[in-house]
């Protein structure tokens, strides 16, 4: 049975790295007292090693050690073997390319699906998707292909940022962009404010946090969902 | 000898479309009444259709005809016959992949590299560069390639955008972004701010418009410009 953790974000303004999801996590990874973490979104371009580091430190916070992926000689095999999965944001294009690069999508789907706790975060969420069609991230190298762990029937959009009405810049709203890619695609896209995570637990999706989520339905306006809210028939 | 103008936006705050343009475009195509649009990009998904009648409504102020290229039965033969050519913004993606479907690079090359001139804004700039990693769009369709005209030896950044300091969203800045490009790539960035533009003339390639652009070199503290700079040693 699928358990998973999407969240939008690592890090809410003002606070430390995970701290607004420790108390959740450690409920969550009650099972285990190791993660395997996978680095290769690698925010501002540093070393997976560096990247790991602060998975570590946060995870010790909860009395959980972390080993990054990059430090086994098999990560196919790492993966199978793990008790807990975490994969970091960064850059989703990166983070895609490489996975793809390790062939490792068939067997994070086949982990997941027998029930390894997954938490992901920014980039590391927008691959629980269909696709990463809704990543907001440049796409600073080109990935064999943009499908991605379908792990829910629709698209994330992690990071989802209101329009600002006082703004100057003629660059397209988060909304108009997800507008667009319904002009092109008919998934629905969730938009995820920082703070909100979706909680699956086998075919259940349930929306937590303190915020709303975002909902974009082809062919349909937008609408706002409340926390708690279930999403398991979105389609 | 390439005559090129590649604008960060088509439009600045508050004023219509390609106002602020106008004056300039008017001597840019001096010989010829007749531009030929490309509304690939589709900004909001809009038909072709909608797209040139955006352009032609613009034009028409300065006296100039506006097709489309999906008019023409023959899109290849539609460019070579071209006298003026303009392609406007909207999602890079789209452009790009349309671009590739109907094998419009080489041509588009071909026909700058002969002295058609060309006006790019936004999505149709980006395209100028050695290739998109640089867009700030959402990769809402996967096009064959990432590479495209490298008409400069450098990439664009178009509608660049300076980092909020009052900003509590944790979203990359553009800044991080493109400095995140050159973790995996070495080529030159330039951040055109709204309102600016690159005149190319030949090998001769001039920084215009009232405001600076941000450079970001490999390896290098990223720095300002002023209008009027002699860009074509970056590279």
């Amino acid at each position: 049975m699928k358990q998973m953790m999407i969240a939008s974000t690592s890090t809410v303004h003002g606070s430390g790295y995970l701290s607004y999801l420790l108390d959740t996590l450690s409920s969550f990874f009650k099972d285990t007292g190791a993660i395997l973490f996978i680095p290769y979104a690698r925010p501002g371009g540093i070393s997976h090693d560096d990247y790991t580091q602060i998975a570590k430190d946060a995870f010790s916070q909860i009395g959980k050690e972390v080993k990054g992926i990059h430090e086994f000689d098999n990560p196919k095999g790492a993966l199978k073997q793990a008790k807990g999965i975490f994969v970091g944001g960064g850059n989703t294009f990166v983070l895609v390319n490489q996975l793809y690069k390790n062939d490792l999508i068939g067997t994070l789907q086949e982990v997941i699906q027998n029930g390894t706790p997954y938490l992901g975060t920014s980039a590391g969420s927008n691959i629980c998707g269909l696709t990463i069609n809704t990543t907001n991230d440049m796409p600073i190298v080109y990935p064999p292909s943009f499908k991605v762990l379908a792990m829910v029937p629709f698209n994330i959009n992690p990071h989802y940022l209101d329009p600002d009405p006082g703004s100057k810049h003629m660059g397209e709203t988060r909304e108009t962009r997800i507008q667009e890619f319904h002009a092109y695609n008919s998934p629905p896209v969730i938009g995820l404010r920082e703070g909100s995570w979706l909680e699956v637990k086998g075919d259940s999706i349930v929306l937590r946090g303190e915020l709303d989520a975002r909902i974009f339905k082809y062919h349909t306006t937008p609408y706002e969902v409340k926390t708690g809210t279930d999403l398991s028939g979105l389609k």
